[in-house]
């Protein structure tokens, strides 16, 4: 059984955004505008969220395989906005109960918490 | 008051996995190599759950805005994989109570779930 999720990090570039919106068919100019998101209440360019919790899935598949995402529970709430240039890491330890749930956690370079929840791998025997 | 988030579809291509896996550094064999895919449990390539994930971003964007998804809560569950060539769509419906929450799904083109659960947009007034 497996305590820890093994533990993995992207760079969040405007490239990346940039990318990301035109492969997900998200146009939202929080992620693409400055001057428009530096009129919103986040004061600047956001990233999508889905692009940082996509590092909890590697991390589900770094430690249990490459299928262990299918048929997964996730509870995440975005608590923090991930800026240009941010470097995130996504990482969880195992709940000392018998709910099989993981406590995640993605935080930025500064070590602030921008996602955080819990994942229940579907995982036969973890 | 919305009772309904705005639909958004996309359509899951292989060049479109395959972006995605560079842009988000996710190199699992399961998303990108079909005779890999093929002797696993999976039978065959699946998307990102992610990919199909930002959809419910999308929805929540379009009926609140852009900034509809700082500070939101999601509960979902991968449920069914998405294939190549599947055409997704998210919509959601809100709690008949004071819990802020809508049902969302994601379904394919034959109407099958492929991913459940509720999100909760930290938006002020809805």
């Amino acid at each position: 059984m497996q305590t820890e999720l093994t533990p993995v990090s992207l760079k969040i570039t405007q490239d990346r955004i940039n990318a990301y919106a035109e492969i997900t068919g998200d146009p939202n100019p929080i992620h693409l505008d400055a001057a428009f998101a530096a009129r919103t209440e986040m004061g600047g360019i956001i990233a999508h969220g889905t692009l940082s919790m996509n590092l909890i899935l590697r991390a589900m598949a770094a430690t249990f395989g490459p299928d262990a995402c299918d048929g997964a529970e996730m509870d995440i709430r975005f608590v923090k906005p991930v800026r240009v240039d941010d470097v995130v890491t996504a990482s969880g330890t195992r709940d000392q109960d018998e709910s099989g749930r993981y406590t995640v956690q993605i935080t930025n370079q500064a070590g602030e918490p921008v996602i955080v929840g819990w994942v229940r791998p579907a995982v036969a025997g973890v």
